[in-house]
């Protein structure tokens, strides 16, 4: 992590005026002004929260989607069922954020009324950090799980031929202070830290994926092109993968396995995505105030649990997200020259004006 | 597996006697006819499946329990509160199975009444293998997920003072033919596998766990004696088994993390587990046949990837199982000279009659 005393980088910019500059190059393509601030909202929560892979370097390629008319910015989103407390949401193929929005608020809005709620939304576009929407159910006071499919670049456990995205997973539960935070692709890692890798010219572990002869690699092109990503926890990660394939493709109606588009340039091809979204009402099962100490006293447990040899701190899940978000709130987000080059180059296109730079601490 | 033509061994034995048998010595403890059946039935489904750690293997701890006065033969499970798609229910420290069954067909009327239903269930002794309760739900046209925390044994990633149990999930999905199950523990292997391991005086390899030095080790006795299992996937599989420990012990309002009391041997120290088990109606998404057809597609999808250089067959969750069931209805099962004689000793000190063994291939 950076050291305050660390000199001000040119790429450290601020998340207020980063997520304004993402608004206005997204609603200079058409993107309704509060569809694209929401967009911008959930992009810069990424960077904030250390998730960089899913934050503002995905601008460019969403900005050249629309431009290719394979991402639509204008959808109109629409309830293909609603009965009792399931709901099942088409997302006409335009901002994922948008769908999954809308189908995380339907099942928080459900569970007020039944208790607990799924709401299914198909054809998606990128959705983003998929705990973004965990966390807003979080913060009404559910519990809230969401996940999502996508294009196949994932074999099955023991296979070569892809057949699942690297469906993402999320849970987030309200404690008394931060939620704990659960937000996991199935696989080691997801396919946008290979592309943060090689964008960056990085090595990556041995452990994320395999090349195309099916071998570790530790180039992120290698596994890009023509490789496959390797599951968290082998054939159990790919056993949760196959149950968001489910709820998020095959329930919903929407596409799944090898009948998702393949995603082999990111910027150029479609992106489908089919998620699920349910919410649970803490109410329903105890006061809120007890349920919060008593997941206060979890993460209590777990915060003081003996660190192992050599590590310094045991963490909850979503926690080191959190202190990083504080950082990087106070000091600003750091971007890599790439990724500020690509936002420079939209700002020149586009004529929006390019105040990023985070100057000094901000309040 | 074993060769059709291989000589019968003495330990190969029939899963309908010993399913009889098993439920006339948990009967003689005063279990209801009915009860014991059921138990009998979950324990020799495991056998069936291959999951031998959840099998019979259990059957003299249980009868020990019963008479330290730790698992109560004849719990009042009752209704906590009951509220639209959700119920809490309350297992007395009977058979963590009869709580499980009761939450998962709770769930499953709660669900074809509102589209999706929770239900908790707390003070359950021993479940037994959580996916016979998804199975049933998937057998009854409806999406199951389970799960339930146990005695804390592992810490949390990157910690040493254990905080939660293995955490076992399960999910299920009906098909055209075997639904897919996923059944698994959060952790590399369950407790049971080291048990097991421990009576055959088998090695174990070295990811399954630490001993009480943090080393790792192949001996399963180090791990069970003061060593600590590991993480399936590393955090990931910790963030799933923490989601279980809120799902299951938090949300029900019964023990989670260190207060759960510690399991020091099986057989004597009471065993509370709190489980959480969903249903999902899938008609509310789509006809039962599309979505039976669907699922038909993405399990012929997953089973025809390529398979990786010595790998002979690609499966979906839970395809083995089912193929090791089918083998040993018809051939018996196998039970290591351990099991086989903590059987006939139950048999000869409750005089039960001991005829388990398979004679020939049954229809």
């Amino acid at each position: 992590m950076t050291e305050s005393s660390e000199p001000m980088e040119v790429n450290r910019v601020s998340s207020q005026k980063l997520r304004s500059f993402a608004a206005a190059i997204l609603h200079k393509q058409g993107v309704p002004q509060e569809d694209a601030a929401f967009v911008a909202e959930v992009l810069v929560e990424a960077d904030l929260r250390g998730v960089d892979s899913h934050g503002v370097t995905r601008l460019a390629g969403y900005v050249s989607m629309m431009h290719k008319g394979v991402l639509n910015p204008r959808p109109a989103i629409r309830v293909v069922h609603d009965s009792g407390a399931t709901a099942a949401l088409d997302g006409d193929h335009g901002f994922g954020m948008l769908g999954a929005r809308l189908g995380m608020a339907t099942a928080i809005e459900k569970a007020r009324q039944f208790g607990v709620a799924i709401v299914t939304a198909r054809n998606l576009s990128h959705t983003g950090m998929v705990g973004f929407y965990t966390m807003s159910a979080a913060s009404q006071d559910m519990i809230g799980i969401a996940m999502n499919n996508g294009a196949g670049i994932v074999p099955p456990f023991g296979g070569l031929t892809p057949t699942h995205g690297t469906n993402p997973f999320s849970v987030a539960f309200p404690t008394e202070s931060d939620p704990v935070v659960l937000d996991m692709a199935t696989t080691m890692v997801a396919a946008g830290k290979l592309r943060l890798a090689a964008k960056k010219g990085a090595p990556i572990p041995l452990d994320w994926g395999l090349d195309r002869r099916g071998e570790p690699t530790d180039d992120p092109n290698e596994v890009l092109e023509g490789g496959v990503l390797q599951w968290a926890g082998g054939y159990k990660g790919f056993g949760i993968a196959t149950a968001v394939e489910v709820l998020g493709g095959v329930l919903s109606g929407g596409l799944f396995a090898r009948d998702v588009p393949q995603l082999k340039v990111f910027g150029q091809d479609p992106i489908i995505a089919n998620g699920a979204y349910i919410a649970v009402d803490i109410r329903r099962f105890m006061p809120l105030t007890e349920f919060c100490q008593r997941m206060t006293s979890l993460v209590d447990q777990i915060r003081s649990s003996e660190p192992a040899p050599g590590v310094e701190r045991v963490y909850v899940a979503g926690e080191p997200e959190f202190m990083l978000k504080e950082q990087r709130t106070r000091e600003g987000i750091p971007l890599s020259a790439e990724v500020y080059h690509e936002l420079f180059e939209l700002s020149k296109e586009y004529s929006a004006p390019f105040d990023i730079i985070q100057h000094g601490r901000e309040p």
